[in-house]
């Protein structure tokens, strides 16, 4: 559920390659009685449980007596694990019913990839990111602490999270908080849509937790060339950084960060 | 975006009654072109940025230009609020075949609520959970840290959650560590539902994390009569334990715990 990973630390005057362990994340397609359902982004480990408990959690399943079968394999192409849960017939036919009436895309507050029912799906497209500028690490640094000063909400409950665009100057454009971090990337880069300022080719991606998958997704769809984040990164958001030509930092606090992927864009 | 709320303070040799905010947590039911289309469960406030954030991110759109109209209301019944995006008749097509394939449900490493297209759909049928039994606060005090024991993903890599079932005497029975923290809960429950164990009814749940709505839920579908958060919880997490019978521990640390619903299962 770890795997290594080279990165570049930019500390207070001085620059020292590095290695590092970051969390697996990794797609899980589910598939019930051989057709594609969910795709699920999962350190992987225990895939049969974690089937068995999301299946009783989306009403699916009601007993493990309801599963017949459980087969998984490996899909190295895709990076990712497939596995397909046959049920009895009567729980066919009751997880149909209950499915009923669900269409498309639904997403928790914390969710970034929902409606993709195969890994496939995953995958963007489009060219990477080109590399346009260079920032001095202390812009950097500064980040965390400018868009902790935005957080009122933080203040009053610490149970939100909070995103914020910074100009390469390390000026706040927009901060937005939420119970989702994903929320709060959608609600500022949708005021820049709405701005008609896409794509942020000369803007800074500052989020309060850790970056996972969605959020190098998401920046890169919005043309952002840098993620600033200020806890921990996973395995699939440094290589999806890695293909988009996206500059991903994390752990930046304390006048430090680990950059993994394209560190030219720091000084 | 903040919802004050009374909780009982459970610390070392006090009980306390007191009062303090959390995170408004609720869901926003997007349409499109009329036909519901995602339940996003967020904090309310600056709907449309969200939206149109959300739909770039999903390939439904590619600019502001494709949106005709947007319009919102609030749906008092259901405690949430619809969007209506109306697309123009080019970018109905072009969303059409950029949707096309995608079917029920899916889910990022941190979603669990994926599926549901509507705000009814989030309802949860049953019973409360009945309060047969009460621990001593100190069996709560001491679950963070036993489930910490178990975290070595964490101690690596600083990028996974946790979750933790165990016994009314506080043992652990099982623990799992996920980069989504709805997996770690999937994956102990998952675990408990292969050895045919549901309803676990005399099992305490611990997260190493935040609390929301969707570990609230998944907590009462397998059963589980106390939820144990290291961190903050939601509002609608808070609503969701109310009702459903479940006693909500959060900020559990440093030899206290703040008990927002059912405390009469805490000694």
């Amino acid at each position: 559920m770890v795997r290594a990973v080279q990165l570049t630390v930019f500390g207070p005057g001085s620059v020292q390659a590095r290695s590092d362990c970051v969390a697996v994340e990794a797609p899980l397609e589910v598939r019930l009685n051989g057709e594609p359902f969910a795709v699920i982004m999962r350190t992987p480990g225990d895939d049969e449980a974690l089937a068995l408990g999301f299946l009783l959690s989306e009403s699916v399943i009601e007993g493990a007596d309801e599963v017949a079968e459980m087969v998984s394999w490996p899909d190295d192409a895709a990076l990712g694990n497939r596995i397909n849960v046959v049920l009895t017939p009567d729980a066919t036919n009751r997880a149909t019913a209950a499915l009923h009436g669900r269409r498309q895309v639904a997403m928790s507050s914390a969710c970034g990839l929902c409606g993709r029912v195969t890994i496939d799906s995953l995958r963007r497209e489009g060219a990477p990111v080109p590399i346009r500028w260079s920032v001095p690490a202390a812009i950097l640094h500064a980040l965390p602490p400018s868009l902790r000063a935005t957080q009122q909400g933080f203040d009053e409950t610490g149970g939100v999270h909070a995103a914020g665009l910074f100009g390469r100057d390390g000026a706040l454009v927009t901060s937005a908080e939420d119970v989702g971090r994903h929320n709060a990337v959608d609600k500022v880069v949708g005021r820049m849509l709405r701005e008609r300022r896409l794509p942020l080719e000369d803007m800074l991606l500052a989020v309060s937790g850790r970056v996972s998958f969605e959020i190098v997704q998401k920046a890169l769809i919005a043309g952002i060339p840098l993620v600033a984040a200020v806890s921990a990164p996973s395995s699939l958001a440094i290589e999806c950084a890695e293909i988009g030509g996206l500059t991903l930092a994390a752990f930046v606090r304390d006048g430090r960060c680990n950059v993994y992927t394209h560190p030219e864009r720091i000084e």
